[in-house]
Parts: C-alpha cells; structure tokens; sequence
C-alpha cells in the first residue's frame, strides 16, 4: 500500500508509526501540504477534502481521515481488542483528539514551530484549550495505564501524535507528569520508530 | 441505559434517532449546556470533558463523543456492516464530520439561530468552510446513494444531524441537490424522529 504524507505532521505520523510496529510493508509518497501539494487537481481526484495522510490500496482505492486509516490497519490485532465496549473508547478517545485536541495543540505547533507566526491571534485561545485537552489526558493518566484500554491500541497512537510534540507549540508537558509517563511506555513499543 | 443531552443538539440527536431507529428503550435526561449544566462538578465525574451526549450503561460506566456511542450502539446491525473497508469509510465520513464540518456548520447555526450573535467575527470564516464540506458531501452523493458504504449506516447519520437543519446557520441547502436527495432518504428510515 501507499500512503500520501507531510513527514513533520502528527496526523501522517500516526499511520506511518502503526505501520512500522505491525511490520506492514508501505511505500511513503511525500505529500506537502506546505506546498499546496494536496490542494492539486491531481491530489483532490485521490481525496476531494484535500488532506494528508492518504492511504491507497492495492486495489487503487483509497482512505482518508488519519483515525479511520488506524482503524483499518489496527483491526484484528492487538492495537484494537475485541471487546465493544473497550473498542468504543478507544473511539472515544480518538474523537476526542480530533475535536478537543489536534485543533489547538497542532495548530499552534504548526503557527509557532513551522509558520513562525509568534503573533497569530488564534494562539492564546488555542493554548488554554490545548491545557484543557492535557490536562483531562493527564488526569486519566493518573488510574489508567493506557487511553481506552488495559493495553496500548490505536488511541495511544492517535494521541501520542501531537501530544510528545506539544511542546513544540509552548505547551509545557513537564506540567503533566503522567502525560510524560505516558509519552515513555508509548516509545517503549516494539519497532517504534521517532516523527524525526 | 440514559442519555444525558440537550434536546436541540445535533450531536445529542444523533443517538436519540438511532436509539429509535433500532428500537432500543432508554431513558433521555435533559441536560443543556446553555444553562452550564455540562460544567457542573457533578456532571464533569460523569465526563471530564463536560460535554453531551453521554451515555450510560446498565452497569453504570459512561461513554462520550457522539460518534463513539453511535458506533456502540450500531455494531453488529445494518447500520454498521461487517466489510473491513466499508467501515473504514464509515468512520472516515464520521471523523470528516467532527473535524471539517460540526466546526463550522454546528457553531454557525448556534451562534445565529440560538444564541442571536448575528455579528460574531467567527461566522464568515466558518460560512466559507461549512460551504465546502456540504459541497465535497453534494458531490460524493453525485455518484453515490449514502456515505460510507452502500446502504444508510452511522456515517448517515452522524452527517444528517447538522447537514438537515443547516439553514439555521445560514448555509443554502438548496444550492445543494444532491444532498436535498439524501436528506429525504434518511427521513425514510422506519420509526425516523424528527429533532424538534
């Protein structure tokens, strides 16, 4: 399989590290969205929303959406358990990242780390929210192990992403000491491999 | 089981229709977050995130994230099918939903039809982003009869929520045929409800 990706985004970094701990042979087509290059009519034919990561099969199909691309290669191993209500968590969760986290904690590692843009009025709103996200992680973190499960699955994978870069857009993790708990058993995994 | 949620939510109105659609008995308790009711320590022990729809189980655990609980409640029915793929594209459009859509179409229509903030600096920017998100779904179902997979499933009606009442927020839904269409297609499912 294919996947179209910005190396430095978390969301592409989800799917390329799922696919190195499950050993899923992949070829990596590098996609920047930093460059318009998923805004290209040829881009948009592959998906019309114009976003990176991007799987395409085999079969010339292709899937969007980082968490449902998670979903698809996580099914049927150990990064999503049998178990209903465990798997409707571990959903939970990565909802939960892309409404109440991503939209703050990436967007502002994207305007400070990668745009420079220091003065972005979106910064201070995005960073109390982006505290409020952490700090609701951290406090789960305090009596469980893991997001959504016993074990790690792909909430950890989706949340990770942003979260073990976060202080790349001023978001001081060593005020969450579960989260940087957390962040150490994540890297722990078998074949990990680093966004960098 | 309960439902805790504000009546004219969409996201609160996803469950209640697909409870009713599958005919499951629960018991809805009224719970508006403009009244600050999500935000009350009782209820952030409930769900730290302090939000609705949260839903709770016999055994007393909670669910959140209205995309989480419609996936509970619909696995193993019609409206969740057992094809790998097919329910990777219905999440797909699930979480296209939460991050390229309710954003900008829910928080429109909130500001405009609920809370008479006519002038909010947010709104032209979230016009212009809900524009496109009902423009990529007009023109999926171009060639298509639902999202996600060949008959009606959760993706439907996680979309359906906002997308059917979204000229509250302004957005010309008859500039939109296809989804005119569709919108009358969901309504036919059996034991349908209304949100009002």
């Amino acid at each position: 399989m294919k996947v179209y990706g910005t190396s430095v985004s978390g969301n592409c970094y989800k799917i390329k590290l799922l696919l190195h701990v499950l050993k899923i042979p992949y070829e990596w087509i590098e996609t920047d969205t930093r460059k318009g290059e998923t805004k290209t009519q040829e881009f948009l034919l592959k998906n019309p929303v114009g976003k990176v990561p991007l799987l395409e099969l085999e079969s010339g199909e292709f899937l969007s959406e980082s968490n449902a691309i998670l979903y698809f290669l996580a099914k049927n191993t150990d990064f999503f358990p049998d178990d209903l209500l465990a798997q409707s968590r571990i959903l939970q969760w990565m909802f939960f990242e892309q409404y109440s986290h991503e939209p703050y904690i990436a967007v502002n590692r994207w305007l400070i780390h990668f745009q420079n843009k220091k003065d972005d009025p979106r910064i201070p709103s995005n960073h109390t929210k982006g505290l409020d996200a952490l700090k609701i992680m951290n406090d789960h973190l305090a009596k469980n192990q893991f997001f959504g499960s016993e074990n790690l699955s792909i909430a950890d994978i989706a949340l990770f992403a942003y979260t073990h870069v976060a202080e790349e857009g001023q978001f001081p993790l060593s005020d969450f000491s579960n989260l940087s708990s957390w962040i150490r058993r994540v890297k722990e995994i078998p074949d990990f491999i680093p966004i960098y």
